[in-house]
């Protein structure tokens, strides 16, 4: 299967039909990832590294995504995983996923909003191929995805059990303040606690207050003191070469 | 195999012993961890939490790294694996270990100094369990645990390749500054390209102005505004329990 990475299509709508879609409810779901939102999980990405300002390092494509998340012959969460948060003015229905992944979907029906506007430029875009079944089903009417998580098993040499590793979490602009990016971290943290693992880490900027906020409320260790490092591109290269 | 944590035996040594040991040579080697440096890598890692002032939080047993060092169905560097540098005044002999794993051992064979007097109180302690056939061998003589590092393999959205994480690098006090740590990085770095990775990430305390000079030096790129976050323990298992 290979991807390209130029299928990026901004389908603007015009500003009626969205703000009539989500009328008081908006109903969510956030299930694994398939092959099929690869193309919606590079959109995002991309989004999320323009937010941080992180373009000029960006080097994710349709086909790396495809490689890093689904040709591992580990199960989900024992190799980088990807959760997608799809919303639709009508309730999920409920489904019984246990049989082929060891992620039960969450589903929240039916959030009542009083004032309920939402101005999504990009809703046919973020169109979502699921169908609950894994094929393509382009007619799946007013299911849309708007955010996503990706996740890797971790381990630190302190801490008696393994964790995950939230690498990302990211919640499109015209959804935030609906608590889905509470939503999603209860995800993992969830699926962290069901694998028995003892942890959840992630990097958040020092910048992002109100993000800084939101996880010292729920019981997060926020630890000033370490700072990320990273070594790739040329540098990588050269290190890699020698030895002296 | 079960290990106890209560295996901690300081071995005091005369003085004497220890610094005409290694008299104006040390060789080094890096190679992979095997179950037989569980007891050695368990002081390691808990002289590297006192340095850290992280005792608090130390959890670690030798039945957990064991468990998650030694018990994955993984190869080495697709799950948490540990190198051990190893420290003899003799040469380390070449062998060729290409057969059973995919980590092939650095060796570097008599180093120079002039001024070489090291006092390592924990020789005895520290004696290598390895013989190079990965079967015990007390009588392995004059080859000595000097650090570790501990990596497993990452991935960021934003790049193409995956790469790995290093959880933790560490020289025991009287091997620092003979360039062991840069030796151990290497190893890490060279591995990362081999596996055709495209970055090698650390976190780094902010206090410790050296090893961030030392990291820039060598090409990493020190990202500040990144902080960590870690939810575990009882906040973890109360987030894990609620999806609202």
């Amino acid at each position: 299967m290979e991807y390209s990475t130029s299928s990026l299509i901004n389908s603007f709508q015009p500003k009626e039909k969205h703000t009539t879609l989500f009328n008081h409810q908006i109903s969510a779901r956030i299930r694994l990832a398939t092959e099929l939102d690869v193309p919606n999980l590079h959109k995002l990405v991309t989004q999320m590294a323009e937010y941080h300002g992180l373009s000029q390092i960006f080097t994710t494509t349709e086909t790396s995504l495809y490689n890093n998340l689904f040709k591992s012959p580990n199960p989900p969460f024992h190799s980088p995983t990807a959760l997608i948060l799809e919303i639709s003015p009508n309730p999920f229905p409920q489904t019984n996923h246990t049989t082929t992944t060891n992620f039960v979907p969450i589903i929240k029906n039916n959030y009542n909003f009083d004032n309920l506007e939402i101005l999504d430029h990009e809703l046919e875009t973020y169109r979502s191929k699921f169908n609950g079944h894994g094929h393509d089903n382009s007619n799946n009417c007013n299911v849309y995805v708007a955010g996503h998580v990706l996740v890797y098993p971790s381990y630190n040499g302190f801490f008696e059990k393994p964790g995950l590793f939230l690498d990302q979490m990211f919640v499109r602009k015209c959804y935030r303040g609906m608590k889905f990016g509470k939503l999603l971290f209860s995800a993992v943290a969830m699926q962290a606690e069901k694998m028995g693992m003892g942890m959840v880490d992630w990097l958040v900027a020092n910048w992002n207050e109100e993000t800084i906020n939101f996880y010292e409320k729920m019981g997060a260790h926020y630890i000033p003191e370490y700072r990320l490092c990273k070594l790739y591109g040329d540098q990588l290269q050269a290190f890699g070469k020698k030895s002296d």
